[in-house]
């Protein structure tokens, strides 16, 4: 039984940090995001790839038991494409290219099998298309997005929409202060709740994130990492460990989101220390564990 | 008997900030220093002023008992003064005027009743003054410096030398990526580390603080301040706290420092409350056994 759903995108990325160079590594949300959360609980994927795809690219999500059934392909055109570079602190990419391709006019599908699942996440995408892909869930679901700041310029009124109706609000803080118009965090994370998420996860790069809710707010740091190899797909790992572990607990009040932090901390630190997913690949639940306890260790409260 | 001496700079500060301006407040590393670390411990103040300096400015920090014994008058020439504006996410100054007057050639001398006390502060000056200034003291004595990116690029040799001397160093994130030349702050504390200092407490404004240790990494986030109404002055209170706490203590091993770190946080998230120290005049004990509550609750590990 399918616990989570991520609609999101599967990618080829060219990548370029101080570190080396990929020419056409797996990438894309969903791809991160699934991986990350499948460690917690049982993923179903929902995307779209093209005719340059390479299948076997997914042999590693498929041994992790993530099911692809939501992943169609377009024999027409090819998969959707992102070139970046990342330099100085590393904590945003230069963007150089992007080729949307299969991309271009998604519209998601969720198979029937998906339709009952408890946790949704909403990576990245025109928030109509978010919207849609909400509207095919049945139940009770809990749902949560992702959005950039193209979508806050040109797509503010879906956006809003959109934000009426999850549950949780993934920004970060760049694009937190564009929602707010105002350059204090703390501000823009509370005026972003005001319209409509239960709570909103700010994420700061190596600074860590902030968590936002009617409860109170939360702040992690990062976790520290003298190496970061390539930061592509932090967020989207983070997001995958968080809700991975809210699926896991079956909760989403203070204490779970909590550990869903310190779970989506430890996710996007191990993202970052390869390239695209590569570190994954060989990542155990106690490496997990480990990590865990290092980032509660970390911080001064574990006393 | 005076636990913890400092020794920097008393001024006069021009402040504009989004709230609001100052045209005259009192401001300086060992002003806010010293009246943070009142809260904790014994403090004594070693510092100049000039012959405009109005001495009542410093009747709040009489009735904290910090002891001026230390605090010298130039009748000649001006008090230190400093202009400058912030904006933004406020988390750096635009410096838009410095008048050094008595800063220009102040030697500090310690007074004999501060010789002897356990630990110093080595607030932001030239390099060899910080030096000359440890070299009074007697016995043993723990001791932490601050610097600034000035003597970073003039007096790297002068820095270094101190570095090998003190026990603790306290940098912001900028300061830290240029003594290391890299952008990485992990590995930027890991190399000032092999300068010397037995840690290094680097401060990244909203974002926090990184302890580095040989013991162990520690990392705390910034205390979520909504309305940030002047920074001016929150290092130098993050630094009083963290030392006020030590010296109230008397260790310096890792619990010490984690605790510190919280003392050092409470103490900088109360500074930009107000402008200068107007929010400090107002302060209780409670309110800082609260804030401290506050700060661990506010961490994930606190479960």
């Amino acid at each position: 039984m399918i616990r989570l759903v991520v609609v999101g995108s599967v990618a080829y990325d060219a990548i370029e940090t101080p570190y080396g160079t990929r020419d056409r590594a797996l990438g894309g949300s969903a791809s991160y995001f699934s991986y990350a959360a499948s460690f917690f609980t049982k993923v179903g994927l929902v995307g779209i790839v093209g005719k340059d795809f390479d299948n076997h690219l997914l042999d590693p999500h498929v041994a992790r038991g993530i099911d692809l059934t939501g992943l169609v392909r377009d024999e027409k055109r090819d998969s959707f494409f992102w070139r970046g570079r990342y330099e100085g602190d590393m904590n945003s990419a230069q963007t150089l290219e992007v080729r949307l391709n299969v991309l271009g006019d998604f519209k998601p599908q969720l198979p029937a099998s998906y339709r009952s699942a408890p946790f949704l996440f909403l990576a990245n995408s025109h928030p109509a298309s978010q919207a849609s892909a909400l509207s095919q869930m049945k139940g009770k679901v809990f749902s949560c997005a992702d959005s950039m700041n193209l979508w806050i310029s040109n797509e503010l009124g879906a956006l809003r929409e959109l934000l009426r109706r999850v549950d949780g609000f993934f920004c970060n803080d760049g694009e937190a202060r564009m929602l707010s118009g105002n350059a204090n965090l703390i501000y823009s994370g509370r005026r972003i709740m005001e319209l409509g998420p239960r709570f909103i996860t700010m994420k700061k790069g190596e600074h860590g994130a902030i968590l936002f809710s009617h409860d109170g707010l939360v702040g992690i740091p990062g976790f520290p990492v003298e190496k970061v190899v390539d930061p592509t797909g932090a967020g989207d790992s983070f997001a995958g460990g968080f809700m991975g572990s809210l699926a896991r607990s079956g909760k989403s009040d203070l204490p779970a989101l909590k550990d869903a932090l310190v779970d989506g901390t430890a996710m996007a630190s191990f993202a970052v220390e390869g390239f695209g997913l590569e570190r994954f690949y060989t990542l155990t639940e106690k490496d997990i564990e480990e990590r865990r306890s290092r980032i509660i260790e970390y911080m001064p409260g574990a006393r």
